[in-house]
């Protein structure tokens, strides 16, 4: 015989908390709490299996589980004294659902349970209190009414408003026990004419009509979405808890609250939570009454004149504060707690591990660690590592009002209000003469880096999360807000129209880069604060990891920041931005301008000295750590410029005419550029190219060593590499090179020369490529591009789309897509190494700096992760947590 | 003892023609004639291995070579009673490369080797001619001096034709013994004062010098772009054969020619050659003298008054012609032999299967079957399938001169000329009037197919062998030249501009699509003629075959097209094609244009009739035979008009303002279109769409059935999947569709539905997508784009420079990458059948259509292969030969 039905209560349990995949959450817990001796009301939990059981079986109970359960509660009665629907001592019960994890959109609660107008007679004898009893019922029969027979809520609402406004009452206390029994009659009267039945007044049929909406609800479209958005398998299921009632509402001694064990907020090592005298449950949440503070300093410290529950019920409260102590160090975390007292006595129905802010978080994980409460490794473990970003970077202020006028992607964290501008010049111009600008764009381009840098905000109406805008935003660590469709921007005409809304330019608005909104004028900000505690997790964090991690830098602020942030060298260093800069971009432009390969090398004669002094400084920065420089990548159009203005003003400083860089613009179009003639394939085609890049990189190298003393070894990267023939050429440009540099200085260079996994036919070559590569860096931005097949400039049309019909579960540039694009990485490992053994391997793309991709880095054996600056205390805390294991944060 | 030396001669050999990779394609041969006991002067080979042993050992012979050399030589000289480099009998040898696959670009031949200025005298003295002797000398000498000591043949020829306009001499005949020891004395001294040092007398010196020579030729940068360009390993190497000399120029009873078994250019059965009495092979073929023929038949036929072999010399005839019965009937092929009579003796000097045209292949094989020479399935097996396009379309009259402006790629077979056409109206208007024109574009668009359709030929500076005019043009079965990246066209100016020279509309111009040919004027052209032959063959292929043949084909023409030359259903239905025809592209555009649902529906309902009516005439023409649909494929913003005069002509037609037309074009413009909001993105954000394609596949399945009794089984295809997911939602369309349908009509429908395999996500993910696809179909198109991160509409820039360079062996867009791509296509077999076993599958990118491809294919296991209709014989023969193993003919 299957068993169905666990019990719980009376000083033990049949389940423990070890037990969360077949009671719930909910129902381990209760049965843990009274393992350990705490006042619960007896109950038992009816298994997820009877969950999958009822789907298996076309939404019908084997008939097992009410056979169980009804001798469960003949259990629950006997230790309670009383009997499930008779009259002169009812037996009540509450039914909540409890799944694995905790899931908004299935049903949750119905109190009170096993009250018809025959039993309330008896409660209220009982109790000696019609009031209470009533009162019971009425909350019964319109909880049922909402959860079980789907009615509005709001309907039961109306009658007690109206009633309440005929009579003059303002609140429910003013009630009396006359009151609620017309208001019981009311509330069953319109259940009759709603449902065309009246309410169930036999209590079997009350308690497995809850039962059977638990276990329905786990099936309700909400539900179904909200457990594909958050990978909840649907086979897990759910229990379904029947419990004694507690009364809270049975006078003025008795009460009903909710605790912290630890501030969630702030995180501080103190009782915290909330409390009513003469209530149930869902009175402290509904925001009816306010809430009392439990502590006296609590209450003292919001100089709240009304009792607190430490004053009220100062027997309640040591105990209560008893259990707490006693839940914590049996948990090792910070506890959410729900308990009643009823007539003097305290009676705990939940314990769970509490949800908290980054700040909470952090300071509650470094603080147990010191209390011994936990180790290192579980306090690094306790840490989502994306919440870092709320520390990191300014945030709105919660309290601020906001004037929201539209929605976009989340592309770069951090909150900034500034002047609206519309051009790059414009943003550089307005940022030196002092003001604040947000640069509205509808999406940038490598031209637009200036304005970029200038800005305290970018706002795009095009573009993914790895649009240009994205990916330069976060690299700043600039906040963004990419993909805003609704924005209608002219910039031309300098206005932006939102909703109807016309914005123009010097109009003041405030983006969230971690929210993804624009709102209207200006939103107070909150500066991050990184206290001590930062440090020392992230320290923790670095002696438990096993991955390096590295940044993707190319300019000093970024690589001095980098380095700030605890960088272990440079994963990527991509040289196309330094062709951007102003001193140089002529230059460039004249090298792709030229007809012939003299013409060419005369350009780059040009550019040498600069690119030699880029890496200069990259290389003193970083002081002997180890530098990735991927040769130039992008098409050689993009470097042209982009406006009629721009190309007649280029055109002129080069002294050609115009006809002719639009003809050659023209020549280097592209229909689908990001799989054009770009990556190694430039170096291909003019290896002139690429023999300027190798000789800056080693004269650099040289020029640092004798500088500094210290040893350089550059890690030369070849972009786009999709045979291993493209990659032998091309390191031959570059060991000839290098040999050339050996001879004119006569010193030896050390460097070594590795290839970007980042085509589908590299990672299915790997082995072959291998042979030549020293190292391969897995550009994932690229490849999940062309192994989905989806250019990540052009995705935001369709994207969110798959995501909000549940088709993907995640944008996959943000979150490597482990399943499709994980295979070729994981072959690309595989084969390389099989070919290579030991052979270093990276991540360089978008998914370098998040945490879920993190982990499967990790798993696959990588040894190092490369990320945008801003992101390096993510990964590495996300690095550390690959060897602690499961994370436990994300199913508290 | 490695034996690197085989003899052959005196009426055996120690080799045979199964030895084909020691002793190279000509020493094998010589072996196997001997073995034949043919008459053959005795000689011996020097293996392949020893060239593999050269080139380990830096160019330097095993010793053993020399000594096992020097000892064959004695066996010449024993059989044929000489001595190498002995005055009064002198051994005169030959020595000449033999790889095991003929291959140019290597040194070939050096004759008479051993004479020096004695042993020319005991040559004279023993021949009895002084003239035989010295013009052997002077042969010798230009000919050592030119393959091994590597000077200029002409300064040699100069020198003699200087002579003899000294002299007054018209013929090498007019020359006597005294005018050769001249010349031979002035070509000493022009080795001697070009080198500085004399011409070798050494006969070993001679010897080594020559072996050195042919193997140092193997690696030539012309051998290694030849061995790269024909696949053939460079460890393969070449072998060396030393042969003792016969002389066909020992005066009138001595001769030396070639034949071929049948004749080469037609097939038809007999022997064919020429020959030259007293004469050395080069002569031959040196175009100073005009060979005579072998036959009286072919002498009258050629109406030459001189006389034939068979006349001339009648005994030596008749023994060559028995030897080409023997020949034939033994290495059952047709051969192409070398011979020589000295002094009245016949000898055979090599042996080889001919080269011969597409015509001549045919017949050949048909009629050896017919003989019982050879099976069907060796005849299926003789014929290189790609050879048959010049069976299937017009070709250049290969004696018509030609006036070659610029090449570009061969992208579709067939020759053309008309006048050029700068636009597809103009195109369309001046075939309606009567002319031949030929369509000439920058690129061509979906925009162009009414040009496309009206035009002779099709000419493009830009796009690859994948672009679009490429692709089209071959589905239309039209001449068409992609990419001459040297043309210059002007459309507005309407000219046309290439070396200089400036063509203007209306000048006639001719294209050869098989060569990537573009000429000046009118080139005369040939019908190609489908003989009797053909036919048969193709029967025989198909009794062969186990895979099927479909054809891609979407208009009533293309299936018609398709079915007469042997379709076996429509692989691929390019649904978007249908969509450009002018009575409907309005209703598209309207669709596209909708800002909602509601309109693309009212749009869409006006497109359902045109639709259905497409299916149904497919359906009736393919009367029975599976037909696969796809849906929707190319991104919207392709229907839109492409200028801006079509703009406004649109807008006004639909009623809006240009500036609306315009923003909505921008709106849907897309970075990388490739990547971009197409394929099955399309049914995921639009499902009306894929709902009325849906239905209108259904209504006219139904309605042909009953109009036709014939059953129809659409197979519906959803386009570019990634992911089980979309596949799902999608197939839920259809499915629903079909119900509704099934429930209006009463009639059950049959259908499958089934998906593209086209990105490297869902080759990967082939077996999850199975459990919901009832067929695959591999897109290689876009499969080799993505997996390679190449676009072939801009790989033009690069690609060929990739082949030419050596990166790649072959346009991954014409010869599918089995070694990349060809990973993800067997995983996507295997992984698919796991999951769905017998599953259904095939291929419709381009690479149905070539051979090497369709091997591959039929390699994994694909159940047919998909072409465009003109490919369809080449498809049938390539697929039998999967079953008849290796390809017999390309080693020829």
């Amino acid at each position: 015989m299957t068993k169905w039905v666990y019990r719980f209560g009376g000083g033990s349990a049949e389940g423990s908390a070890g037990m969360r995949e077949l009671l719930g959450g909910k129902g381990a817990n209760l049965a843990e709490m009274c393992n350990l001796a705490l006042p619960v009301p007896p109950g038992f939990t009816i298994t997820t299996a009877a969950c999958t059981a009822y789907y298996a079986n076309d939404g019908q109970l084997p008939g097992e589980v009410e056979t169980q359960a009804k001798e469960a509660l003949d259990h629950i009665a006997a230790l309670v004294g009383g009997k499930f629907g008779e009259r002169d001592n009812p037996l009540l019960v509450s039914v909540r659902s409890g799944a694995r994890a905790s899931m908004p959109g299935m049903m949750d609660t119905v109190l009170n349970l096993g009250l018809n107008d025959v039993t309330v007679e008896g409660l209220a004898e009982r109790a000696g209190d019609a009031r209470f009893a009533y009162d019971s019922y009425r909350r019964f029969i319109q909880m049922y009414a909402n959860v079980v027979l789907e009615m509005d809520h709001d309907l039961f609402e109306a009658i007690l408003e109206e009633y309440k406004e005929e009579k003059g009452y303002h609140l429910d206390t003013d009630l009396d026990a006359k009151d609620w029994i017309g208001i019981t009659g009311q509330f069953k009267a319109l259940v009759g004419s709603e449902l065309g039945k009246p309410f169930p007044q036999d209590v079997n049929t009350q308690l497995w009509g809850a039962v059977n909406a638990v276990f329905g609800s786990w099936n309700t479209p909400r539900a179904i979405t909200y457990r594909r958005l958050h990978s909840i398998p649907d086979d897990w299921g759910t229990a379904v808890n029947v419990q004694a009632m507690v009364f809270g509402n049975m006078g003025d001694t008795s009460a009903t609250g909710v605790a912290f064990t630890r501030n969630p907020a702030t995180g501080e090592k103190q009782l915290y939570g909330e409390f009513l005298i003469n209530a149930q449950g869902e009175d402290v949440v509904a925001g009816i009454r306010t809430p009392h503070a439990i502590t006296e300093e609590a209450r003292k410290k919001a100089n709240d004149k009304r009792y607190s529950l430490e004053a009220a019920m100062p027997q309640s409260f040591r105990e209560l504060r008893a259990i707490c102590d006693k839940l914590e160090a049996h948990y090792q975390d910070m506890q959410d707690l729900e308990f009643t007292v009823q007539d003097g006595k305290l009676w705990m129905l939940q314990t769970r591990n509490g949800k908290r802010t980054a700040e909470a978080a952090l300071k509650i994980a470094v603080d147990m660690a010191a209390e011994g409460l936990i180790d290192k490794k579980e306090a690094v473990n306790r840490i989502e590592p994306a919440s870092l970003d709320q520390l990191l970077h300014p945030t709105l202020d919660p309290d601020a009002p906001r004037d929201l006028i539209a929605t976009g992607l989340p592309a770069s964290p951090g909150a900034a209000s500034g002047e609206i501008s519309f051009t790059a010049d414009d943003a550089e111009a307005k940022t030196a003469a002092g003001h604040d600008v947000i640069l509205v764009r509808m999406e940038t381009s490598p031209e637009d880096i200036h304005g970029m840098h200038a800005a305290r905000g970018i706002l795009t109406a095009r573009g993914g999360m790895t649009s240009h805008a994205a990916v330069v935003a976060r690299g700043m660590g600039t906040p963004c807000v990419s993909g805003a469709g609704a924005l209608r921007i002219d910039a031309d005409a300098k206005t932006m129209t939102a909703g109807g809304r016309v914005f123009t330019e010097g109009d003041i608005i405030t983006i969230d880069g971690a929210a993804g909104e624009i709102m209207a004028g200006k939103v107070a900000t909150r500066d991050p604060e990184l206290s001590g505690d930062f440090a020392t997790l992230m320290s923790w964090a670095d002696e438990i990891r096993v991955m390096k991690v590295r940044a993707n830098a190319e300019t000093p602020e970024d690589a001095r920041m980098a380095r700030s942030f605890g960088a272990e060298g440079i994963g990527l260093c991509r040289t196309e931005h330094m062709f951007f800069e102003a001193d140089r971009i002529v230059a460039v432009r004249e090298m792709i301008l030229s007809p012939d390969e003299a013409g060419r090398r005369k350009a780059l004669d040009k550019l040498l000295p600069m690119q030699r002094r880029d890496f200069v400084q990259l290389f003193t920065i970083m002081s002997g750590l180890p530098v990735t420089i991927r040769l130039l990548d992008p098409p050689l159009h993009e470097f042209l410029p982009q406006t009629k203005k721009e190309t007649a003003r280029v055109a002129k400083v080069m002294g050609v005419e115009p006809a002719v860089l639009k003809a050659r613009m023209l020549e280097l179009e592209e229909y689908n550029p990001m799989l054009g003639h770009r990556g190694c394939r430039l170096a291909v085609t003019y290896p002139e190219l690429a023999e300027m890049q190798a000789r800056a990189i080693f004269e650099a190298a040289l020029e640092v060593h004798e500088n500094s003393g210290e040893t350089v070894t550059p890690e030369v990267m070849v972009p786009l590499v999709a045979t291993k023939a493209e990659l032998d050429m091309i390191k031959g440009i570059i060991d000839k090179v290098a040999e050339e540099v050996h001879q004119e200085a006569g010193t030896q260079i050390e460097y070594s020369v590795g290839t970007m996994i980042e085509l589908p036919r590299a990672a299915l070559m790997a082995g072959k490529i291998a042979e030549t590569a020293a190292f391969f860096s897995f550009g994932t931005n690229d490849l999940t591009q062309t192994t989905f097949g989806v250019s990540r400039d052009d995705a935001a049309r369709f994207l969110n789309e798959y995501v909000q019909k549940g088709i993907l579960e995640a944008d996959p540039f943000v979150t490597l897509d482990v399943e499709g694009v994980g295979q070729l990485v994981q072959m690309g490992v595989e084969r390389g190494r099989a070919a290579r053994p030991g052979m270093k391997m990276g991540i360089c793309g978008e998914h370098g700096g998040d945490p879920a991709s993190i982990t499967f880095c990790g798993k696959v054996g990588l040894d190092y992760v490369s990320c945008s600056p801003f992101r390096i205390p993510i990964a590495r805390l996300a690095a550390a947590q690959c060897e602690t294991g499961e994370n436990t944060h994300s199913t508290a």
